[in-house]
């Protein structure tokens, strides 16, 4: 087959990928950002991001990615969005394909450093502004995850593999931004079958006894709704 | 700014955009297929596709293929998902940007054939195999659509502006592929706001007045859950 059968003087469109990984960290959601180090976004933060390389599939290239420029390996990403505004990259025309992550901070601790000058966890309600279109797929992904969290199990990456439902809720709290009523929040979440007791009880100081849960599931899931 | 900053070299990773266009005709979940004229999937069937200019956005490059390639127009396309898999394409290295819609089959008829031999509305469950990944595409937009019916109201597409909710379960039996229980559905899609009553009521030949619906919103929306 010739490759002249796609008319490939007819583009310029330079194809990337960018990894948004959240999570919880001091009663924050967070999102793992680096600090460019050189060219025209020198100094400022963005996702850690770079191209497709010729001979890899898009989530090969953002778990290729991730591992290179923040040290984070294993993690399951999803794919958030495709992002090809015109004007997104001073560069010249890109298109960059999103991923997202709500991972346990225990399991992503930025270990190399090699393409940035500085390496962070920041508050997604106190971020700076960020290189590209940056600061609008964070957007976009909080939104996503905020959603995420009423039809899927995307919390399982966040909790650990036992917990009570005072502390699910709690990180759903920080997630949505406002407070859940208690008793509204445990029916919904036990009405979706979304987590099932594991008849053990954690006891702990003055504070009553506590059922201790785990998902139903801890690989991603839509809940069944209908 | 350098252009050159942008290792350009790098690349030949061709963007495409692909639409996966659906409707519910005749009993039957069905997408808008085009028979391709010539190259080397002559004669294979596809969604209508592209590439994208250098001039437009994604969404813009979707829009523009689908009234070109299919006569379609004013729909709201959603993205779905980018394809970027290194055996794709025959011709070359690409990355499909996929959108998709549900749409009222009386929105969408097809007008002009300019750059296919054929176009057809197929039955999701008839189809046959496709060129490129386009059977992937589709797979991936029905799972999209059912999971979406759970916790959206992207039926609102499909349905007329008012409606029976004995018509809204027969649209979500067929795009599900089940049959549903109609009290727990009627609970369901009543506790998560997705329609509200208009206060008429339509009388039909032998059968028991009902009562007409409509969606609560007719533009994207996920269902509140939380």
């Amino acid at each position: 087959m010739k490759k002249t059968d796609m008319p490939q003087y007819f583009q310029s469109i330079l194809i990337a990928v960018d990894t948004a990984i959240f999570s919880v960290i001091d009663g924050a959601l967070r999102v793992l950002l680096i600090r460019i180090g050189s060219g025209p976004y020198k100094g400022k933060w963005a996702l850690p991001g770079g191209l497709v390389r010729p001979e890899e599939s898009l989530d090969q290239a953002a778990e290729r990615v991730l591992s290179e420029k923040a040290g984070v390996d294993d993690i399951y990403l999803e794919q958030l969005y495709a992002f090809g505004g015109v004007d997104r990259d001073v560069r010249g025309r890109s298109v960059s394909v999103a991923y997202f992550a709500l991972v346990n901070s225990d399991r992503c601790l930025p270990a190399t450093i090699e393409y940035y000058s500085d390496i962070a966890w920041y508050d997604t309600a106190k971020l700076p502004k960020l290189a590209f279109d940056h600061t609008k797929i964070v957007s976009v992904g909080i939104d996503r995850l905020r959603n995420k969290l009423g039809y899927s199990n995307i919390a399982y990456g966040l909790l650990p593999k036992e917990f009570t439902l005072t502390e699910l809720q709690t990180a759903y709290e920080i997630i949505l931004g406002h407070e859940l009523d208690k008793r509204n929040f445990r029916k919904k979440i036990l009405d979706i079958d979304l987590v099932k007791e594991t008849g053990k009880i954690r006891k702990s100081g003055q504070s009553r006894p506590a059922r201790l849960y785990s998902f139903s599931e801890r690989k991603p899931k839509i809940v069944d709704v209908l």
